[in-house]
């Protein structure tokens, strides 16, 4: 198939809910996800930049995409440079070197059941 | 009244929650929907390909979507070429030959109480 | 202010949950909205078509939007030609004769808690 | 990094729910945000006019957001020229001097769970 979607998205929203329900597991621990698809036939190599309320952005994180895969990221799992703050109010920049679509998720298990949402990010080139 | 929206729509998010609640209704099982609205005079066949993290794509699906009707169509009851596996990550790729409108939604009923995401797809052509 | 948004918005998904929590009010009996917002300085005159799964469409329905004003216009509330029915699936397309802007949110209040969904309506002219 | 975004920006969807979760803390206090990133090198300042369903729109809120931060804005904590009623629908334009992006985000404890919603603003200009 050939490329699909853009080279940049936005996501002004981001929060890390610090803290999940007694015993969740994996899927169930609360989290937020970039989830990315690359529909064409080259490997996508995508920069994401992190952006905080008081202090300067953080990045670029580095994540190889494959051709003809999606790949659902969770912020919790970002590690280089350094992780992202559970609790604390962030935004992103993704960045792609071909066309993909991105479209993010949060999953809030603090309480004793879950709450979702989630929103097509922005696509800004 | 006349066709109305794009021809491709891409959703990057995709996981049937792998579990739902105890004697959970057909309306209350975990699920997830592409909406789909054909507005206009023509039928609509849809090809939908499913896309994984670690394997090639699925599909084509196909359905056929009826003149100023609208299908809200379960991944849940995809079956060929494959049914749609719980607790994995996918995203997908919707092809129409005429002009259609598709939202996606998640209800997530694997705690006691229902949880529910809901975005409007990328318009990709 | 001028008027801002678009004369014509779609909404693939709608589904009235026939169902409510114990001794809700009305803020939280079940329910769907198009929250519509008229910036400008003239009334919209807004016409609603429901499509459906398995029958012709129904409408128009007719709502006047006063200038400089917003509408969180509840599907449960709409009457003439006649009332949505709960628990089936819907769609809607909404014409407006000046331009407005168009979000839609789904309470879900059948269990003992509440869940939510929203997404901006798609904008088709 | 260059200016990302639009200078305009709706949410047609505003409700502050009227009650929270008990001993609820900040994070879980029921409330709506406009999540804001200004990924540009200029700070921005953005005005922020509210409608309602029954009187004339009322601002500009002024807020200012710097150069390559994020501020997620509770409308809970606009002051100047009125607070946000809680329990009325309202709906509400952000322009700003410089490009941005805007996603709105609701979190809604008045049981005992939360329930989120998000989408991203609808881009007008």
């Amino acid at each position: 198939m050939e490329a699909i979607g853009r080279k940049r998205w936005v996501i002004p929203e981001g929060y890390i809910p610090p803290g999940s329900m007694v015993n969740a597991d994996r899927a169930l621990l609360s989290h937020e996800a970039a989830c990315l698809l690359n529909a064409g036939d080259a490997d996508a190599r995508v920069r994401i930049t992190l952006f905080f309320t008081d202090r300067d952005p953080v990045g670029p994180y580095e994540v190889t995409l494959g051709a003809r895969r999606t790949l659902h990221l969770r912020f919790n799992d970002l590690k280089d440079p350094e992780p992202v703050p559970p609790g604390k109010d962030y935004a992103s920049v993704l960045e792609s070197d071909v066309p993909i679509v991105v479209q993010y998720t949060r999953l809030d298990s603090r309480a004793a059941e879950i709450a979702l949402l989630s929103t097509m990010a922005w696509p800004a080139d």
